[in-house]
């Protein structure tokens, strides 16, 4: 017997045949003999109409209010899957996040889980083998009792809260793929589905745009050590074995991966736009003088280059989100006369390429293999950046899917 | 300066334009200084959207994850007024059921109202002029913590106990037609809008058929002496004078009426089957023999009239919902050997017009006006049965217009 949570997203639930789907999934688990909490999102679709009445009633609308409007989703999915559930014989109910309740602090609109209180939860499990289906993505601020919700995509963050709060044996996310791949199958078909992912790595990859899961569910699970487990809500449940293994990956601490490699998979975020100034004097203050006046438009800045200078002067290089590159561009100017550089230039197709690995760190000439084949291939590097598990490159946009496949290759990735 | 509670159904708050113009009737209030608590429904067609999804999830549901699927439509509701009216610079936050909180018993799908604390509601009007957005139609079950909702029209009967909980000097419902009328006018045009009404008459005409209040929550306005204000959402808000008298009917106790008439209104509901059983044996326990069984199949019986009998044996004529007609006749087939009787009789074309008044209490000949009237007319009476402030006459249904306006007529209601 384990305890489980099992969370299924807004498209696992768009309707009452999904709905009726995911409850076959939960009733397989409870057969098994499992202890089961279910999260769940909002139907597909409905967020965003909720969201759209609070636009239409004002621009700019208390986020309180919109706190209350838009939990209002995952309120209707949790009643009607417990309802469902119940009809095939299983005993449930729901929680909303008042009820349990899953405290969070008053950043309405985008708030932090500050704590949840399990107990009820495990007597329940235990005293009426009872299944909890929680609406996610939302809480409760202890000060005010108002609902708050987690920004977009907050069901998983929910997930792995409530995993932490019963000390779940795993964290299942159903989700449209069947767990998190070397690199996009879409750019590389060389992509290999991963058994395990450390969690530092799992990080790297979703801020990099591998969009299986929320960065700060990951971050959650790893400060909780929660183990998740990604896999795919397309499966007939009739078809699992409960106590098999069924496909997908699991984000787990690194200790747990036995046979690591020292690159785990390659990401690309074409959400970026590159800007460098050219002839910045180097002294003490330039930075923050660049840095300051962007950070205060709400630009965020990812990769920063800073060459070495020649004759007391240097190119600075950085990338920005390519909706903010027009407006990162009028900051710049109003600061030139200021901070003293020749020129500003830019480019918006680019591509940021990042080789992910914790295998990385006991690993000498990672970034040297990887410079040595993208020039073998006569694809240019505009910037790089490390950390100490990734390696990131700024290319040509054009250059793309070669990239992803040259490095893919070259680390041993394909099947 | 007056304390205000103003409600809106869901036709009133159907789209964003439409609660625009309800947060524009509540800004007229405010700014003429007076402290006002807002009850919503859900918009129109949401409750029958959450209610299907509740079926289809399955067809004997869970009453309590019913109510926490439906409850979610006013949430949404409440939530969009309070964002438009803070967007129009009138201060307002919204309340679920469950903050407030109303609380109510457990009979989930149909809760009723057991207190509501309207301390925070007052000091918040004393102390920022905020007006409170009260989600209608639901509440919370102090023992349990779970959602409740009243039942189809609750939330006249939210704004009612609202009022009370917060001592306001009017509860206006805001609904598609201007107040309480003599008659239905699309029957009688000599109808005529009635200033007053005493909540005695306004439960008869409720249950009557009136349909233009929440029987409820007419009696709790008489329990609590609440002043409820019945006028229309139509009127565009700036048309408006908050300091005259707008028209609507005013239902209150029956000393603020002054000049109070013998009859106040002709009610008729077409709802209604007879069933006369014939040559019943005139014994005790006859009649639980017969309303027992019904009973127990839950069908309810109305109007019961039995004569004085004759030789030992006499007929007992009721009515019954329509749609219990044909169950109600299986029913008592079932019963007839046991309680003895001759023969079953029955109509499915009949109506039963009322006659309404407080002033019927010290007058006499009050009915006999009415059969005289109607015998003119050449209208057979199949059965009547009276109350002190109501008389209740079955007559065949095709003569319900006739009946109607004859009535309207000779009890001088006609303009």
């Amino acid at each position: 017997m384990a305890r489980l949570v099992m969370k299924f997203g807004g498209t696992s639930v768009a309707d009452i045949d999904r709905i009726r789907n995911v409850a076959r999934h939960v009733e397989r688990e409870v057969k098994a003999g499992h202890e089961v909490a279910v999260v769940v999102s909002a139907m597909s679709g409905k967020t965003n109409e909720l969201v759209g009445w609070c636009r239409q009633a004002a621009p700019l609308h208390d986020t309180r209010e919109y706190d209350a409007v838009v939990a209002s989703g995952e309120q209707v999915t949790a009643g009607l899957l417990a309802i469902t559930l119940e009809s095939m014989g299983v005993s449930a109910r729901s929680w909303q996040g008042w009820q349990l309740p899953i405290w969070t602090d008053g950043t309405h609109g985008s708030a932090r889980i500050v704590g949840i209180n399990g107990e009820e939860l495990v007597k329940r499990f235990r005293e009426h083998g009872q299944v909890a289906v929680i609406a996610g993505f939302q809480g409760i601020h202890k000060e005010t009792g108002r609902i708050t919700t987690l920004g977009r995509g907050g069901s998983d963050t929910s997930a792995v809260a409530v995993a932490a709060a019963i000390q779940a044996d795993r964290c299942d996310i159903y989700t449209d793929v069947d767990g998190v791949y070397t690199t996009d199958p879409n750019v590389a078909d060389k992509a290999r589905r991963l058994d395990k992912v450390a969690y530092e790595e799992m990080l790297e990859m979703a801020s990099l745009g591998a969009k299986v899961l929320q960065v700060r569910s990951v971050e959650l699970a790893m400060q909780k050590r929660v183990r998740v487990f990604v896999r795919s809500s397309f499966e007939k449940p009739e078809d699992i074995n409960p106590h098999g293994t069924p496909p997908g990956t699991l984000i787990c601490d690194e200790e747990e991966i036995v046979e690591s490699q020292v690159v785990t998979g390659i990401a690309f975020s074409k959400d970026e736009a590159q800007l460098s100034i050219r002839r910045v004097a180097d002294k003490p203050g330039v930075a923050a003088a660049l840095f300051g006046p962007l950070a205060e438009a709400h630009i965020n800045v990812d990769m920063i280059v800073q060459n070495i200078s020649a004759d007391g002067r240097t190119d600075i290089t950085f990338t920005v989100p390519v909706a903010d590159y027009d407006r990162a561009q009028q900051v710049l100017a109003k600061v030139k006369d200021g901070v003293g550089f020749a020129a500003v230039e830019g480019a918006k197709d680019v591509v940021k390429v990042s080789i992910i690995g914790v295998g990385m760190r006991s690993h000498a000439g990672v970034a040297a293999t990887a410079f040595k084949a993208l020039a073998e291939r006569g694809i240019n590097i505009r910037a790089i950046s490390t950390s100490e598990i990734k390696i990131s490159i700024l290319i040509d946009a054009a250059y793309t899917e070669l990239a992803v496949r040259t490095l893919h290759s070259v680390y041993g990735l394909d099947r």
